[in-house]
């Protein structure tokens, strides 16, 4: 017979209060009690269904989760801090790579939604607008505008285009490349690009822009970019872009035998990892993911209660000083 | 009212199993007829609730998958690998963090436990064998011994050590200093030790070993470590250790101004993205994480179909020739 939180409160030597605040981790309570709690719970396999409770409240307590890609290590800090603030507030977190399709994409929105999931945050964008506008549940998005009616929490991307580009102009670089993300879907990680040109513009200085093609994600294909770019701008002293694509120039610039920073400035974007492991470490614009996830957990907590919430909300940036460009 | 299977078969215009399969994935149907059918269930916002199934098959369709860190670059690429091969048997995955806090993992297991997830995935390794193995439900290990009862999917780590032991006797190292995890917990990829030993030792090579202290996780403490490395052992010419750790052994070489692989050869292993993105690109042992994933779905769907499985399933490991030891 299965065992009943009494059972548990009775091997334990404790009140079933006691237990229950344990389980729910609630209230002061010693290590020592906490263990022998946690031994009777395991001793007894008592493990009280969720799913009954679910039927009763119409909740579920699983908030979907859609990424590009959880190997990306951008998308692996996002997912790490969402997946820790869902904990805080008591949600579990289902993870879904939609792998830059939208079949699949389409695919996991039907499967949370028939999972009864109680909200879902988007860090993708493969489908209409019409699509995502149309879903009858809380949603979120992170960094791109699924429509007027869908709530986006990004990085302040202007106030990281006006940093990154007051680095490079402090510098005195004479022309700068800007490698751009596909423009042909707006997203507000667009405004660095705007920003930089702002400032350099004012500064008298050259600003270019190359874009990246469609559907090009893997390191090699960045590397081949990056080699088109110094072909084509042999004259460039500073290259802005993300810190993946950052790396690549740092291995083309000294494959080139070009000196970084002395000859080239190389200014990073997005704060991942891989920027503190580069020679010579990057100079870079860290996205806070921490605050990030939990703005965007905040929302959707808000939802879930029953609230309206749309609007673009905007988390600072931090200018993180490395030797690539200083 | 909510809508009907054939509510949507109407409206799309197909018969009701030609919905059934466009659902469920299975037999050739155009995309023409595939898209109608989406457009359909879309329109009438159908999502036939899984949890009344569930309730009827006993089974939730969830397997939980518990990693240290997903932020970390092995582990995310590990989630990635998972959470694809549990899609494709139509499975979803709750995504667990447990930082390396045995509270934490205990919390999750439990929680999990509640939500009658139908098994368990295992990359954390913080309780006691015992927890483990009371777990009254399917569970498989990542590269961790919990308990005789339990499989173990893992690298081939004593053939990824031979390899890497080759590199090194072949290009004459003197003295090489191996970097091991924390030898307190025996575990699979202790292997690949051994066999580096076993390999130099036959070579007539001398190898040293220094240990991470526990709770080390942090690229700023592994700078510490690798500098600390170099201090103690100025006479090595060879080092082996993960990726990660291996970025931080070329900084601090370049700091030093020890050409890398001229005087020092540097060894990774994992196979992670950034083992690509350093100057010079690494030489290291990849773990093949799709395979590994693979193999540890199929050996969880064994158990949920009411087979024991036990034993350590290994997959072999991939020789990666960069420029940092040849």
């Amino acid at each position: 017979m299965a065992a009943r939180i009494e059972d548990v409160a009775e091997k334990a030597g404790v009140a079933v209060a006691t237990v229950s605040r344990v389980m729910n981790n609630r209230g002061a309570i010693s290590e020592k009690t906490r263990n022998k709690v946690w031994s009777a719970i395991q001793e007894l396999d008592y493990h009280p269904s969720q799913i009954a409770r679910n039927l009763q409240s119409q909740k579920t307590g699983i908030v979907g989760v859609i990424v590009p890609d959880v190997s990306h290590n951008f998308f692996a800090r996002e997912v790490r801090y969402l997946e820790g603030a869902l904990c805080e507030r008591g949600y579990k977190m289902m993870l879904c790579n939609a792998m830059h399709q939208k079949n699949l994409e389409r695919d996991y929105i039907h499967m949370l939604q028939c999972n009864k999931v109680d909200g879902i945050i988007l860090a993708s964008h493969t489908l209409k607008n019409e699509v995502y506008e149309k879903l009858n549940l809380p949603l979120v998005s992170l960094d791109r505008y699924l429509g007027e009616n869908i709530p986006v929490v990004t990085s302040d991307h202007y106030q990281g285009g006006i940093l990154a580009g007051n680095v490079l102009a402090e510098n005195r670089c004479k022309c700068v490349v800007q490698i751009c993300g596909d423009v042909r879907i707006a997203k507000p990680s667009d405004d660095r690009h705007a920003a930089v040109e702002a400032v350099l513009k004012k500064a008298g200085i050259r600003c270019e822009r190359m874009g990246i093609p469609m559907n090009v994600f893997e390191y090699g294909d960045y590397k081949k970019l990056v080699s088109d770019l110094f072909d084509q701008y042999p004259e460039a002293d500073g290259i802005f872009c993300v810190d993946n694509i950052a790396c690549a120039v740092l291995q083309e610039a000294a494959k080139r035998g070009i000196p970084v920073p002395e000859k080239l400035k190389v200014m990073g974007y997005d704060g991942n990892d891989v920027s503190r492991m580069t020679i010579p470490v990057l100079t870079t614009v860290e996205q806070q993911m921490e605050p990030l996830a939990r703005q965007a957990v905040d929302i959707l907590m808000e939802q879930i209660e029953g609230n309206k919430v749309i609007g673009v909300y905007k988390i600072p940036v931090l200018l993180v000083k490395g030797e690539s460009a200083i």
